[in-house]
This record gives structure tokens, C-alpha cells and sequence, in this order.
């Protein structure tokens, strides 16, 4: 049992839409990203998706609109619900979904798609 | 689907140690609480509990030492192990854990016991 500082953590990588396992919560995993770009359109149709902003600013873009979140500001996707989270410059987030979710979701197989996770 | 904003949450409301949901993930609730003062030594047998400071400091007793949490940090208190969180002054947490779960736990129903949530 560790308590997990967000700050260090981030600062023990610098790769882009690669989440990193930080700790669990039951069947849950504890993710950091740091995002940059566009993401792809997918769903997780069994799965919510939990996203914090924790520095910076993220776009989640859904097909009939778009929610802007700021530090301190959180949303969760419903399940089933296509999205594309968009960040203009780097972002910082924390992430909680339930362990085994592709971050990918229901979109063809990419460069972009984790099947596994480094854990920080 | 509505994005949370923290600081505009923790304005609604001004009680302490009575969780107000602002969310939900999946089975899991997503609440936001104002702390301050001691709780009571409680455990809940089959659930992890997220606690993540937003603001302020915390101090989670465990039987054998004491995690102590600044804002940007996160503990997750495994499942069947007594704890006791505890504030100096106010401080405020975002916590989720699955929805039923009473925050007392196994210890006696008393003043400090929430069976259901105000939702804001």
C-alpha cells in the first residue's frame, strides 16, 4: 500500500496516449497519460471511462458535441458512447476504467492501441 | 453526461464527512467529501477505497503507521484493512469506491454514518 504522488509519477515518462498503471481499485485500474494530439473514435461498449484533468486542457469530442475540461475538471464517458479525447498541447490526466479495457475501445488496431500496460 | 468541476462541487456544500456523489462509473460511486476532525477506525471487508486530496492534507491512520497525503495525492485503502482518516483543518477529497458501501463500514452505526447520498 503506496500512496501515489501524481506529480512524480508524470515525471517518469513523456510518452504520448500510452497510459501508465499507477495502482487498483478492485477490478479497476489507476492509469497517468499525458496527451497530445488527436486520439482515434472508439467506444468501450461494456465500460465507462473516467477521465481527470489534472494540468492542461482535454477536448473529448462526441459526435454531436464537444466537452472542454480544464485542471480539476472531470467527465465520464458512458459506455457505448463514441469519442475522441483531443488535446491541443500537453495534457495530463489520471484515468480510471476497469482492468482489462483496450484504450482503443472498438476501433480497428493501430499505432496507438495498448493491449498492456507499463506499470509506474 | 455533464463534466464535474471540482472547486465548483466543493462550493455547494460545507458539511464534513458526508460524502456528496457527483458521479457514477460503472457500479462506482464518484463523491466528493469535506473532512475535518478524526473518523472512526472502520474496514470494508470486500471493497478497495480510493482516496485522492484535492485540497489540504490528510492523514490516514492504519493499525501499524500512518500515510499522510497533500493535495495531488492519492491512497487506495485495500479491502479489509482498518483505517482511520483524520484532518488537522478542512480538507477536501474526491473518493470513489463501489456504490452501497457505507462509509463507517464494520463499525457501529453512529452520528458519522451515511446510508444513502445527497447527489449535487
Amino acid at each position: 500500500m503506496e500512496k501515489v504522488n501524481l506529480a512524480g509519477k508524470f515525471a517518469l515518462f513523456d510518452d504520448r496516449w500510452s497510459p501508465k498503471l499507477v495502482a487498483v481499485l478492485d477490478d479497476y485500474d489507476i492509469k497517468l497519460a499525458k496527451l497530445e494530439g488527436e486520439f482515434v473514435w472508439h467506444k468501450h461498449d461494456g465500460d465507462d471511462e473516467f477521465f481527470l484533468v489534472v494540468d492542461g486542457h482535454l477536448s473529448i469530442d462526441f459526435r454531436d458535441r464537444t466537452v472542454d475540461l480544464d485542471a480539476g475538471e472531470f467527465l465520464v464517458v458512458p459506455k457505448g458512447v463514441e469519442h475522441r479525447p483531443r488535446a491541443e498541447r500537453e495534457c495530463r490526466v489520471l484515468l480510471i476504467e476497469r482492468a482489462g479495457v483496450v484504450n482503443t475501445g472498438d476501433a480497428p488496431a493501430g499505432a496507438l492501441t495498448r493491449h498492456t500496460l507499463d506499470r509506474i
